[in-house]
């Protein structure tokens, strides 16, 4: 079927589950003619779109400016999205932020209503009927569970030989869950391929569309420092004989911040790295090349485009050293928790007493979300969170007294690092965190005002156990939002 | 060995980690002993004190005030510990608010420094030298395995008769960590006693003290109402064919409110239901009674005066339908997951996106802490939270524009209950959660207040995805201190 036949499918206020995770794996012709559909006038559609979690830009960049999106979860990291989000076009989109380990199984159990049509992405239909995922399959079996409809949109320009790089497994719900049987990062547990009964299939739509890798900027001196503070953090945990990074397995968050941790970790003279994580960036190719990284597990593949080239120029080089899980798996609390995995996130800002915000700035505006960073920072046996000490040219820390918005809460953060140093929090109380992060991860410009707030807020509070004074709690804010700055120039830098 | 001479192995800078869970099962004669050393001036002692939640009077409300404890993990329920964890008394008290169902695997990787000794009260000896644990073990075999010294205490006010009702399980650590092979609530994973090596074992003192009960408040209206939206919620639950009660276990959280929940659920028209929980207080064994619950699993027996004297009376009639697991399984991520548990706590306030403070009043004042709530509250297959809409007479509103600390996020709620309605979140944004809140959960003299706040935070923030006005947040918070009411009588009652 066309492309344009196949986007009638979709009917206005339907919710249509895609496939793929990050803008890996996802549908790109049938969303690219439903947007063409709408922009001629020929239909006014809006929908619900669930994803793994973010998508490529043929779905949330195209769709959301032309008021397709009503409603949209997981996760999302798209500017015209993020827009719509944050009211700033005249049709809203209502996002709802979602833990993406627990986001197909709340659809199955029908918290989010009715999934009417599953739109998969494959690489190769085999004549048993299975669908090869590409890069990334995220929720893609769920999806077809659930829809009434599915239609296939099968990708000529994803190589086929990206068959063998999956394990699809169909979590049970309760009360007939059983144990998920992964105790090592390479096992397989499921299927290399998704399955779904043809009747189901309304549409296969042939296309020989490209990705459209992410780019990813090369660490600077921030990051760099960042991840020279991490790797001093995690070769003392080892001398400490506590948590080890060769005994148990890395998750590494995404972005720019993350990838220069790994970028630092080739030279760190670790060997016999794993990765247990949610997405894999180009510097987890690289440490499996060097002989640093043995195998990663992930839920998708998500390469800026040089490192895509050398992986599809390659792919059995790397067969057996990668596989590309459901989301559900990846980012499992009984299988992180089980494997002891180390997580390592990137934060908006922290907090003096060891909360942090991943997703709203000033607490009011979305960000991208919290993507999976929760699944990992409750269940993980030691939780990083890294970030720059200011931002915007010192002009704003990103330690404060407290967070704008929490999306990990202080019992859930065992380490902080900036670009400054690191804060061990684990096992200290509120007052004892306090003194660690202000002193050992804030900007040496911004310690002194937030010294002098805990300092009054112990004397206000009578010592209490979270010293707060609830009134200044937000100065620092108003101060940005009034001069542009959260301290004047010669405090502040 | 007498308690005194047992009492004097505990020295100056040591950590202890006593059995049990709740007041349930925790060590009595030699805390008392040790307390008697430090009031009469024998000896100056500070320690670190470990346990599985909060402990018996004879710990934390004896030994807080002669300033014994220096530090202490994971919850306590305390009045002197608590003023003393506030800063109200001249020996402060480092409180590290900890996830319950964490506490013993961190202990276990070292986070906390050493276990130097367990103090553990047993019902019965065993000619193999087995430890039988009394009404709760919590963290006990955790505590023996680590520590140099295990000092015993054999209570035989205690039953014998206890023998049977436990089952503990050692979890192994990464990298060679298990599936849990629980995957119904009645399974039996480990054995019914506490194992120790015989050369650990310093002193066995022999006691005879009772444990002392919690008393509950009888449901008052307000309860009573919150009990009954919380009912009506599961049977619509039920009727959408979503999550059913019947198919699920329920994990009720501690306290009077709770209890309520329970005492409504016995004529709710319910049957076979099963508890999956950390605490069971007299409303279970009140359902089991009326046959109305099959079944509840457990770190502690928590009962008051009365319903203890009736289980240790009828322990035969008992034995089968309640189960005493360590505190690491009762509140296991993995396990409450695959068994779908539907979580029922108490918050101490929400606000109005759905953000919910379990621990700390006005932000700053620990009152109890967030005890094993995370760990069902992220894993549960439905996380609710009840609190009555005001306290104090109308002067307070649990509901709030923005918690003054938050310990479970707007991620991990999925329906709040109040004495006015319930609130369903579920795949809500903001915005919509805002709205559903203030309309169905706030006290109606809040009401306009409450949506003031919103309507002006979205006319601020240009519509952003989570309006909030920082200045203004805890605006009532100020009015409290300022004039005892969050809003004037007129407008707030």
């Amino acid at each position: 079927m066309s492309a344009d036949e196949a986007a009638l499918l979709i009917r206005d206020g339907m919710n249509v589950g895609v496939s793929g995770f990050t803008p890996s794996g996802c549908p790109k012709a049938v969303p690219l003619a439903l947007a063409e559909q709408v922009r001629s006038g020929r239909r006014k559609v809006r929908i619900g779109v669930f994803s793994g979690a973010s998508t490529g830009s043929e779905v949330d960049t195209t769709l959301a400016p032309l008021g397709v999106i009503a409603r949209r979860m997981p996760y999302m990291t798209s500017d015209p999205l993020r827009d719509a989000i944050n009211g700033k076009t005249d049709e809203e989109v209502c996002y709802a932020d979602n833990h993406l380990g627990m986001f197909a199984q709340n659809a199955r159990y029908g918290f989010y209503g009715k999934v009417d049509v599953a739109l998969i992405e494959v690489c190769r239909i085999t004549e048993e009927g299975h669908l090869i995922p590409t890069t990334a399959h995220g929720c893609s079996q769920t999806w077809i569970d659930l829809a009434d409809k599915v239609i296939v949109e099968l990708n000529l320009a994803q190589p086929a030989g990206l068959e063998g790089f999956h394990d699809v497994y169909r979590v049970a719900d309760p009360p007939v869950r059983q144990p998920i049987p992964l105790t090592r990062i390479n096992d397989r547990i499921g299927v290399p391929w998704l399955e779904c009964p043809p009747e189901k299939i309304a549409a296969i739509v042939v296309t020989r569309s490209e990705e459209h890798p992410r780019a990813l900027l090369p660490p600077d001196a921030g990051s760099e420092k960042i991840a020279e503070n991490l790797i001093r953090f995690l070769k003392a945990e080892q001398a400490a004989g506590r948590i080890s990074y060769d005994r148990v397995p890395l998750q590494s968050g995404v972005g720019s911040t993350a990838n220069a941790v790994l970028v630092a970790l080739k030279e760190s003279g670790f060997r016999h790295l794993n990765f247990y994580s949610e997405v894999i960036q180009d510097g987890v190719l690289d440490l499996i090349d060097a002989g640093v990284a043995d195998f990663a597990s992930t839920a998708s593949l998500t390469f800026s485009g040089e490192a895509m080239k050398r992986f599809y120029a390659n792919l059995d080089r790397y067969r057996g050293k990668l596989l590309v899980r459901d989301s559900e798996i990846s980012n499992n609390a009984e299988v992180i928790r089980r494997l002891g995995v180390i997580s390592m996130n990137t934060a908006l800002e922290m907090d003096i007493y060891g909360n942090v915000n991943s997703s709203q700035r000033n607490g009011t505006t979305m960000v991208n979300g919290i993507g999976g960073s929760c699944d990992f920072s409750r269940s993980a046996s030691l939780t990083i969170f890294m970030r720059y000490a200011t931002t915007k040219g010192g002009a704003v820390s990103t330690v404060v007294p407290m967070c704008s918005h929490i999306d990990h809460t202080e019992h859930d953060v065992d380490v902080l690092i900036t670009d400054e140093g690191y804060a061990d929090l684990r096992g200290r109380s509120p007052k004892e965190r306090a003194r660690l992060i202000i002193e050992n991860c804030a900007a040496p410009a911004y310690r002194p005002y937030l010294r002098r707030y805990f300092e009054d807020a112990c004397k206000a509070t009578g010592n209490a156990q979270t010293p707060h004074i609830l009134s200044r709690a937000f100065e620092l804010y108003d101060n940005l939002a009034k001069t542009g700055r959260m301290l004047p120039a010669e405090k502040g830098e």
